[in-house]
């Protein structure tokens, strides 16, 4: 098990999915050695697609560094593929973060970079259309529940994904703990996506 | 399909578990005949067990009324058994209400209040010797996703639960629909419990 210390920097915006942000940070949140910086272009409350929300700690100008870039997907990213200042702030850390961990249609965001391009990654499945037309130079591939290529993991399930990922950092054992204390019936297998094979 | 608009209040208490509270709501949150209600002792943001939190916009003494009480699990149901405060709200609402959902350790909760008594209801398993104390006349079962008794509902698997109520109230096919939009696996069969036969 790594002993490292990992912190991890989310970023929220309007109309993010809630389940996107809290349920991987859940997972994550169960880990000793994990610190969760909660990131938003104003550092404040931000209302989900449910019309409820997460308050954030941090703005673009004042979050400390992080090793994990954590991107949610959600309504909203239709909305901030146009938002200079966010892609900005994302395309400025992926080079210098350990990991990039992307949840469902937040893949939309960081394709609009180029920083995906020629590099494989997986999306929800019901906004397909709309997330690979973001990026037409990724490797996009349908049937996952979760997709690694080096530092970037791109996901249909983001929990299954932070237990996969965790489970790869810190060891089966430690994702399977989690999951137990949980009650998280884990998707081990990245392959498994009844979803997918639905379009 | 019902056309009835309900408003669910959700209590949320220091170190309520950021997923007992955000899954169920995700699923809640799919519908547009569903109000969400973010309450809270002060009113105030909140910090779950996992250090981020949500936001709450009414407090006990100036939230409207609302017909399905929602009670989240968590760390601080173990200290807030002791809050006569919160006691007394939960007790005062659960005859008021149409439904009353509660998650994982939030039964712990309820059962103090002595609501529980001599009704069917389950819990988080890893929690069981704490929650059942809470409540010696609940008649609590141990292997179960989730137990419908009346208008109460509780749960091991919160957003399966939710789904499961979905589907009593709005009908399958909505609660169908709801879990594909999520990407979520639903255990549609409430006695589904790998984790009760663990214990």
């Amino acid at each position: 098990m790594s002993k490292d210390k990992l912190t991890i920097g989310a970023i929220l915006f309007p109309e993010y999915d809630l389940l996107d942000v809290n349920g991987p940070l859940r997972m994550f949140g169960a880990l000793e050695n994990v610190n969760i910086l909660m990131i938003s272009q104003h550092g404040d409350k931000i209302k989900s697609g449910s019309k409820i929300g997460n308050y954030t700690e941090y703005n673009f100008g004042n979050c400390p560094e992080f090793d994990i870039l954590f991107v949610p997907g959600g309504m909203g990213t239709r909305k901030e593929v146009n938002n200079p200042v966010l892609l900005e702030f994302i395309k400025n850390q992926i080079p210098k973060v350990k990991y990039v961990l992307i949840v469902c249609t937040g893949a939309g965001l960081v394709a609009k970079t180029g920083l995906l391009d020629g590099k494989k990654a997986t999306t929800n499945k019901l906004a397909w259309q709309w997330v690979t037309s973001q990026g037409p130079n990724v490797l996009w591939k349908k049937k996952a529940r979760w997709v690694v290529d080096g530092k970037i993991y791109t996901s249909a399930g983001g929990m299954d994904m932070a237990l996969g990922f965790i489970s790869d950092v810190y060891g089966r054992k430690v994702a399977n703990d989690v999951a137990l204390k949980t009650e998280y019936d884990w998707h081990t297998d990245p392959n498994w996506d009844p979803f997918g094979e639905k379009i």
